[in-house]
């Protein structure tokens, strides 16, 4: 892929400073090339400027004359995202419905639809026009994938899981698998049959490995629009709001509601039964035991008010100090109580 | 399917409330119609109970009044759990060996075994009566799978693991992979093979995308009855008890003892060649780096008593408030010492 | 496999203690039988050498004299580690190329490659000689796996992942999934398209399940005789060293640079965009959002020096007694503050 500078400058609508040069491809300022573009967000790599060969740098107006051939940008990290759009391709080397896949006879393939080697369609399940089924994945009967979804390679749905139109599924996931529900009995446990679905909205990701349980009864929802990153565990009944960003390592226990618009930080976790507002940021590594209103952003395990959270951080290290203070205190304070009742006895 | 609730409450040995009907699903309070039963168990959904539009809901003596139809039962958790059964049905939609599988010429394979397409069989394997691998499943060499197993899509069995009967391998589980066994060695790291097995019980449930590694000798096991969530991690030669509970995104680094009955909250982390007693309770995210004994409930990290670690966590925000009244308090009793200084002498 | 005792010391280089004997396995010192070979590492473990029924035992000068047969070593751990070798077979039960794989006829295959059914590799991926592609496995376009690599069930490499050769990559793995890039853009969240690369390096082995994205632009690295332990989450363009151990659970955010010979301990979490220095060890459960200099070693959430925080850990529990004496002391300071009043005043 190739194009000229000016062309790219003028499908984003953007201003081209310089003369014009053959764009082949893009990559950090560290690393680019004379017919590569780069890109300058964030003021700590200012430096890089100096010494990068890149042709051209998308940059904000402030920067714009450190360089010397530039699309000028009030959001450049926006507009070079955007921008990759020219270059990236999509992933696979297959065309077609696979005579090496398997589709149930009662399954139903909309046109267009991509099936590679190995994957495996139940019965009665759906996919829509345009989605491609990766190798090793597997669809369970009764499925209904929407239109253009792509499904990368050994990922899984089980039965009845319902996928909104354009949404993605990385490598290894798991939808639709039996939620955690048992109850002790005596020296035996009993499995709780989980009868519910999984629903997915449109346009959500979901990263490799991760996993999200079919509901006990009724569904585990998650919102149109939802990222979730890698490894992230959703439980059985939880219902995700849209356009939430959920990163790597999240659990969420069953049946906990989370709005839209939600940050849950990598390795966060969340206690079941909850109800987390719109607009809630959680901090890595929390632990969430307690309902959070809306807007709020909370960080620490057990999670509280990130202003809380961030002081403490900053006392927890003066622990030990402290104690011994306390203990310090205590002698002085014992010892004047001696000398002020000697004075008090005179 | 459907039932009358009659039916229902005489093959469950439970007392029937106001007339017959005929149930054809189940659902929570909230969304339940009026042909499906639900329950009440926990009284936080009280108010669900006004607003439903259930057919019928299994409820405790104390709440009976509150519905026109119900099964009673003095524990409706349990209860409904059980109902559930008459309602669920097994995932799949093929049956028999599929001629798109690989079975190794060695292999053994008991009567009724359904295997499905792209799964694999290794030699030596042996799968017992009424067991079913789905597609992608890998089962490798030596393996021996119990009676009435379920391998769901994707689920990797590596060489010589024991599964005993009855257990639910959920999707993309891994077990048998090397455990982590490594040797600084200079600039290079030297792999410890690992040469041991993996020992599943029997009735055990293990999570979609959890891991359990082959001991470096002697054997990895997980006892009777243990349930394991999704995105677990078990280090080589764990020795897991029966009738355990361990939550989503545990880690248990190599070597530990869990004993029976043990339940681990999610993201809890276990050291390795720790000893875990009976009945033991760790929290969430809790951190476990020394041995516990039985009958403990623990949490926090490092882990402590549960009861210190609710404390420390009501007192844990105030530690800026602490540390301010702790130099308030220098300040005064300087301030005193000298007052007291001056009056002695005086 | 079966060996004389006599034969195994001289091949080590190590002195043999007593007469000869047939050795057929080894194990721990607890299971180890009379034909069995078992070492002694840990003196926690030291009782076990009066009752176990082991053939020989590897040990060390010190301790030699418990035992009646015995391979010296200054290193018993390493040595036995050594030793499993001679014992260790590889997994497997397939020769060749299956005809029930799938092979695009762009894809270069050197010789010695074994393909199992159901693997799938994609146009103009080159495969090393020796390297082994287990059932599952999913090779896209434009990958470079090296010579002796092996690549176990279910494995996923996405297209243009580059692997080194002599590395393992365990069942479930999989590298080079779109990195966790979106900038939200009002009610909607904008793709950020992932057009980098996944670079593995020489003898690096990862876990199973273990995910590590493709970068945004660029690569991801991982460097040579680097170690990754299961359910490990590496974000996109993170840059990890040669000769790090990574323990199972740990999440790395995008971008972050790792030196050499780092370890992180299970379900540590590392911030993006930072830079941690060589020869670093991060404690479990640790939370890193801040750059490491090289050499140290750091615990905690957010992390500390490793005193600090063990300090810290001895003093937590008693936060509520450190309250109480605080509120204990304000109350004495106040009494005495009166009455040294009323004594200065008269």
């Amino acid at each position: 892929m190739e194009f000229t500078l000016k062309f790219i400058a003028d499908k984003m609508g953007l201003e081209l400073k310089g003369d014009d040069c053959i764009i082949t491809g893009l990559n950090t300022l560290e690393v680019a090339g004379p017919q590569d573009i780069s890109f300058l967000a964030n003021p700590k790599y200012i430096s890089s400027i100096e010494t990068t060969k890149a042709g051209a740098v998308v940059i904000s107006p402030e920067y714009a004359h450190l360089v010397k051939r530039a699309i000028i940008s009030s959001n450049p990290y926006f507009d070079f995202a955007k921008l990759l759009t020219f270059f990236s391709k999509p992933q696979g080397s297959f065309q077609g419905i696979s005579p090496q896949a398997y589709i149930h006879p009662e399954a139903e393939l909309a046109e267009d639809v991509t099936v590679y080697p190995f994957a495996y369609v139940g019965a009665k399940a759906k996919i829509g026009k345009g989605s491609c089924l990766f190798s090793g994945v597997y669809i369970g009967e009764d499925c209904k994938v929407g239109d253009n979804c792509i499904i990368y390679p050994n990922a899984v749905l089980m039965a009845s899981v319902e996928l909104g139109s354009d949404s993605i599924i990385q490598g290894g996931v798991v939808l639709g698998a039996d939620g955690f529900g048992f109850v002790p009995n005596g020296d035996n446990i009993f499995k709780i049959p989980q009868i519910g679905k999984v629903s997915i909205g449109k346009r959500v990701e979901i990263g490799a490995n991760a996993t999200i349980d079919r509901a006990a009864l009724d569904y585990t929802t998650v919102g149109d629009d939802t990222k979730i990153d890698n490894l992230v565990q959703i439980g059985h009944n939880c219902k995700i709001g849209n356009a939430c960003l959920i990163v790597a390592l999240v659990g969420i226990s069953g049946s906990t509601k989370v709005g839209n618009r939600v940050t849950l930080a990598g390795q966060a976790g969340l206690s079941g039964h909850l109800s987390i507002g719109d607009d809630v940021t959680v901090g890595p590594q929390s632990g969430v035991a307690k309902d959070i209103p809306s807007n709020s952003v909370v960080g620490g395990s057990p999670a509280m008010d990130k202003r809380d959270f961030l002081r403490n951080a900053i006392i927890a290290p003066k622990l030990p100090e402290m104690y011994n203070k306390i203990k310090g205190l205590e002698k002085e304070v014992a010892e004047l109580k001696a000398l002020v009742q000697t004075l008090a006895n005179k």
